[in-house]
């Protein structure tokens, strides 16, 4: 059997490097897109065929004139805080990027299949929990607004020109590796002595690893149809931000109690639980708890941090 | 009292031509944006004070440097089958304008009242009718989809940065001057003896005189808040295509009938009646029924063809 070609955008980020060595192990041949050089040293171990330096414009995708199997769009910002400081750069990177994708695709390669990387952010205010697919999209933050926007333009190119396209709203995805957000802080902020954290702790939260989640994008991307269907990234299993933290603290092996402001954070949400019925149906199911995760990347922090010294 | 000040983008377009006129006569001091060049002779007459010859950009604007009390965002393309034609220009016309026009707002101007011009297609294949603003939109063309992302765009910098904005969702808007779309196409047809015509003749439209639309604009974007409301621009009353002909055929002083091809055009939805409960609330209703509103246009289009002879 011939191996399918793949073709990444915002392949240097968190989840497209994770993705890539995922693809490769499934033996496709994997075109990436990002921006900033990659070293060919960098690139070979990744096993990626080809490394684009450049931001994901109808123009750049011409040049290569790829005809790929499947397109996973990673690129794009992943950050509420981001969106609050920059809408504009914001919308560029999670809305206008994709029309160039999809543009690209309806005119060059309207066979492939399209994954577009959306985001529990979208269900926002909407406060009912377990959060599915069909609920009532509430965003509070203008990475939220842009993200269902992106999902909005699968939608219409599916519609309109018969382009596979699927949109998958991640939850909160961790792993080893991730240098920023809660994980990543907290173990500097506990490692240094540093307890206080924004919020009440009551907070509720699904942490997906990136593991899970690049096994469910490679299943939604063959499930890409013309009615653009739309796939919670979650495990469906809650945890408060509290508990996220204690264990933080044990396997770190600090023996303190995380302190709360009792104040949240712009943009972010009470409570944040996914309802995986669907990626279940599609035969995904989560593989890794979040215990299991959080040992695994403190384990992985606790080494970068001797590294460091 | 001082005159309060406006910026109109699109300007150059039917409803921007119409909105400055009726702007200028409520002595609002009038700034006009738009693609094409205006010579001073015709500007005059129009009484605005500025034309800017450019697309909407974020580096545009900043170069006039206005803080308007209203903005009026005209620009945007206005057809359907432009936007299955041109799916990417039509979104930089539609959205990504609104982008950089916020962007400028916020930034800039943020006490600036922003009425954005929506359209009735975003209810698209929700067949119930009359339409109202809390009906699930379900856009079937570009067109649709891209007018529903700029009124997501509009509530994402509302909720965000407390910019005011309103979207004021068109239904058909006609009037003497406009050389487009169906009266255009029809009064042309008719009187050179062609009468063959797209769809069933039974489609349901709104039809909204320009004086009308404009008066309603006018008043929406001093209704414009943090909460971004959503207004429906039509009269509230139904006719059919069939009947929209018969009275053209009749002013035309023709004795046939309208023929009818039984196939629709990509994107046509088969019913479009709008709830004007919400423009009433504000204090608005329609002046001109359609009857005297095909009067005026046909008057106006026989005049038009007998100086072209």
């Amino acid at each position: 059997m011939d191996s399918k070609k793949a073709f990444i955008t915002g392949a240097g980020g968190f989840i497209g490097t994770n993705l890539i060595k995922y693809l490769i192990s499934k033996d496709y041949h994997v075109t990436a897109m990002g921006s900033g050089k990659i070293e060919p040293d960098e690139l070979k171990p990744m096993g990626a065929g080809t490394w684009i330096d450049g931001p994901v414009t109808l123009h750049n995708l011409k040049q290569l004139s790829l005809q790929p199997d499947y397109i996973f769009h990673c690129a794009g910002s992943g950050s509420v805080g981001y969106s609050i400081e920059n809408p504009y750069a914001d919308f560029q990177s999670n809305a206008s990027s994709l029309v160039e994708l999809l543009e690209y695709v309806r005119i060059h390669s309207p066979g492939s299949k399209v994954v577009y990387l959306s985001s529990g952010a979208v269900y926002g205010g909407n406060s009912k929990i377990p959060m599915s697919e069909n609920d009532i999209p509430m965003p509070v933050s203008p990475y939220g607004h842009h993200k269902l926007i992106g999902e909005r333009i699968c939608k219409s190119y599916s519609q309109q020109f018969q382009i596979k396209t699927i949109s998958v709203r991640l939850f909160s995805i961790y792993g080893e590796g991730l240098k920023k957000q809660l994980l990543w802080d907290a173990c500097r902020k506990i490692s240094s002595g540093n307890y206080e954290f924004y919020g009440t702790g009551k907070e509720i939260r699904d942490w997906l690893h990136v593991d899970d989640a690049v096994r469910l994008l490679e299943l939604a991307v063959k499930n890409a149809d013309i009615n653009s269907p739309v796939v919670n990234a979650g495990t469906g299993f809650k945890i408060t931000i509290r508990e996220i933290l204690e264990e933080i603290f044990e396997y770190l092996n600090k023996t303190g109690q995380p302190e709360f402001l009792q104040k949240s954070r712009a943009g972010d949400p009470a409570q944040f639980l996914a309802d995986v019925t669907t990626a279940n149906r599609l035969g995904w199911s989560p593989e890794i708890d979040v215990s299991e995760g959080l040992k695994r990347y403190v384990s992985w922090f606790s080494r970068e941090e001797l590294n460091q010294k």
